[in-house]
């Protein structure tokens, strides 16, 4: 192994490194430790805390997932308040969607969207800008719990269930996202690995399950998670996961890479031990 | 990271590592390097030549995949040849199917077998006493090549197209099965990440596809392969990869932990960039 490597190493029992070509920025900041790196494998990458995030390669996987199901689903997707996803993409796939007037961002750390504006400009392509984008940089577990504001669609791209994000996996966070959505309203979440975060991924079914009534998790998987398959969650009190609106998958369907109306369908088929698991 | 590691590295820029609790068996074998460790994240796990191969924990993922999509809807299964798949798992999965009459199991290399049967006794699981099985130690290129025996179904579980599997990747070769396939017979063969083996996805895509004049690529996941979605292919002169025998399911879903009919419908979505290429 030649020259420099960004490695992650998970419970001291599994690692996944990067050979990296140049390092762009390291800081730490209030929250976290920033670090983004180009590599030979993956472009551009982004690292919170030692642990991956996101990649210019692999992060379509990832993005186009957390948000079409959401909002080719919900009965209305006016107002859309996305929390996290400082580096950009969850926020520049929901303003794909010519439907939405507006996007509420909430992102904790100012220093992650201010590196990853200067140097992963890829993912927050046209989004910066976007006269429907609201940007704040706040703690979204508190806004969620205080804010009057009602939304369509929530959209929750948190990291692992350790550091700034650990308020974002609980039912009372839960609860107040139900607060802030209407009863039509439609939450979508990424949920952890069943392999590596068993423990989470079914804690979240559980909870959302009992906060919202129904929920479902689906599945993908992400390169640079290095987990197998990777989960999301839509939860919503009435809204129903498989029921597509087709005009909204063919306005965004020429700019996926991923996502289109048979991955939708397929996204939720269950692995069998999910399946016996969640129907205890 | 405390303790000893086993870490692949592929094409000097990326890595995939799991700490071993304990090294089992190293052997330098005539056609490759055999490794067999005992990890905390995956259970044992086989390498062969440095390249992770299989894993107790996430075996199924691709052990299931492999065979059940083609053993769900061949219109026979009587006869079914096994290529590769030293480890035993492919053909656990085939004699799970009470319709199989005969497995013929054709390994190159007798001593990952041994190894396997005494390190990794899991993935063989009712397989060497199974008197259907006829295990067979040749080279699979040249038994296809020269052989009078005719199959229903054929399974290649090659390791990467580097090595003792290379020249099962190529034209010749899949002409080869398809000879000993009747017209209805059904070729299902790993088809590696269309991610970080980019190139010889595509290229099994087209040569399949020019042989039998159908194929069709289908995904999943494998953990150790740190790859992403993972393919398969399933290829056919007239067989339907979507006509599935619900009588054959339900003889082997209990049994399954990823595998069953939501599923096999699901795997064959494909994710837009794929299919974009796929149709020019």
């Amino acid at each position: 192994m030649q020259g420099h490597w960004f490695t992650e190493v998970f419970e001291d029992c599994y690692s996944l490194g990067l050979r990296a070509k140049t390092f762009l920025h390291s800081e730490r900041s209030e929250f976290q430790q920033i670090d983004l790196f180009d590599t030979p494998m993956l472009g551009r990458v982004l690292a919170l805390d030692g642990i991956l995030q996101t990649s210019e390669a692999d992060e379509k996987y990832y993005h186009e997932m957390l948000v079409h199901p959401a909002l080719c689903t919900a009965p209305c997707i006016d107002n859309v308040l996305v929390i996290g996803g400082g580096d950009g993409g969850t926020a520049r796939e929901v303003l794909r969607h010519p439907g939405v007037k507006r996007c509420v961002m909430v992102e904790i750390d100012e220093r992650v969207v201010r590196a990853c504006q200067e140097h992963l400009p890829a993912l927050g392509d046209g989004v910066w800008d976007d006269p429907r984008l609201d940007l704040r940089f706040a703690d979204a577990v508190n806004m969620v719990g205080t804010t009057d504001e009602r939304f369509d669609v929530v959209i929750l791209d948190g990291s692992d269930p350790v550091g700034p994000s650990e308020g974002l996996f609980g039912r009372t966070f839960y609860e107040n996202v139900k607060r802030v959505l209407g009863p039509d309203g439609v939450f979508a979440l990424q949920s952890e690995s069943p392999t590596v975060y068993e423990d989470v991924f079914f804690d979240i079914q559980r909870m959302t399950q009992e906060v919202f009534g129904r929920s479902q998790p689906y599945f993908g998987s992400v390169l640079l998670y290095g987990a197998g398959i990777w989960t999301w969650t839509y939860a919503s009190q009435t809204a129903d996961p498989l029921a597509l609106n087709l005009e909204r998958v063919a306005a965004i369907e020429d700019r996926c890479e991923i996502y289109n109306a048979q991955i939708h369908a397929a996204c939720f088929a269950q692995p069998s031990f999910i399946r016996r698991r969640l129907a205890r």
